[in-house]
């Protein structure tokens, strides 16, 4: 008990996600239930979430261009950001999710709202303007492409969505590229594949710095039947991808 | 072809998800996610998505009192309404998450704010005051407890949450109470097991109203580690629960 009241004083405390119009839900939502499970528990409940966007606008799920498909679907389904780029407290970790608004051009055309972001990701990761730099930064599907246009991959080893590997690993070139992978570790960065392994990324973070009980209580909270080794990728055969190495 | 279009036009058209105080965030955004997909693709463009609470006031996933705990991590995240229940259009199919908010006492001490929300599921299910009843009613995790007080389990066949077992079916009597059961399919009501549970149970009422390869392609985007079957649920075993035969 002394060793697991040890490990939750030492677990990071202030979390952030970074939303952008036309981000895909669950790659918030699932990495954001795991924490909520856990911040519920004895010796985690001082754990803090911001959610962090350009302005405090609600953030759309849905299509930015109003001809564009489901507006009446996704884009019904706003978030409310807590705080700017400007704002924002000191943060331990940050959240970057996918959706098809970093794609550019966008799916319904024009351009992707992503510029501010990626600067906000630079300056936290790296410390400038006064900003404490991050412990660790998450990338969940094709985030990982906000990650690539900040620098932050350059020389690492990551993966990305499987749906939408040849595009993304393509922009990578710095990168060393694993298909088969639920998700990497590469140390303060950690990249999820697509979508529903932003979850299994996550628990994989959490449970190298948590007890494992409290981990496992966690998962069976969540009733989440999870790939317990980052190669449990069912989804990188389904879509042939294969490893790309660094080139440059 | 024309098989997979008549299947697409002959699918509901209208959704509702409906909040209230601290609902889970997962139970919410997994199955929504899955819709999200699906109402990317041809055919599928004009289904449409209400989220109804009793007001339009944004609804929060974390605790209501503010002494509860993890109120700055759950406490930032809100969501917002789109329609009231007087408000809301006609709907062929409704989502209700489980969440601790539906519980009584709430965890952290008071009443739930469920009162409401428990009559607008009586008077949408069984076409009262004017509204179209549903096609299809689909609680996920403990949001089987709303479905429960609004009669709507009476004579039914249904699973719930398993780390709430006891306490759920324990409200039930009147209800035939299937353990091992990712979700349950009685017809027009589906009740799905715990948190992530929902996307599966979700996911399979899909696959009984729409083309094979178009729910494969929703499964695949999502990068979803499938539970295929109702009866692939390993927390039955995890929470030692068993079947609660109706017993009224």
């Amino acid at each position: 008990m002394a060793n697991s009241s040890s490990k939750a004083s030492s677990f990071p405390k202030s979390f952030g996600v970074l939303l952008y119009p036309q981000f895909e839900v669950l790659d918030v939502a699932a990495p954001i239930e795991a924490l909520n499970v856990l911040a519920r528990l004895e010796g985690y409940e001082d754990m803090r979430l911001s959610i962090i966007s350009k302005t405090l606008d609600p953030v759309s799920v849905g299509p930015i261009a109003p001809d564009t498909k489901s507006l009446g679907f996704a884009g019904t389904q706003l978030y409310i950001p807590t705080h700017t780029f400007e704002t924002v407290p000191h943060l331990d970790v940050l959240l970057v999710p996918g959706g098809l608004g970093s794609m550019d051009p966008l799916p319904g055309g024009g351009k992707p709202d992503i510029e501010d972001h990626i600067t906000f990701l630079q300056d936290v990761f790296h410390g400038l303007k006064g900003k404490t730099p991050l412990k660790y930064l998450i990338s969940v599907c094709n985030g990982s492409i906000l990650l690539l246009k900040a620098g932050l991959l350059d020389g690492q080893t990551a993966t990305t969505n499987k749906d939408g590997w040849k595009y993304i690993t393509g922009m990578g070139p710095k990168t060393n590229w694993i298909a088969k992978a639920r998700w990497v570790d590469s140390g303060r960065i950690w990249t999820t594949s697509g979508v529903s392994a932003g979850a299994d990324g996550v628990l994989a973070w959490m449970e190298s710095l948590i007890p494992k009980e409290t981990l496992t209580q966690v998962v069976n909270t969540m009733e989440w039947i999870r790939a317990e080794n980052a190669d449990n990728d069912p989804f990188a055969a389904i879509f042939r991808c294969q490893d790309v190495p660094r080139v440059e």
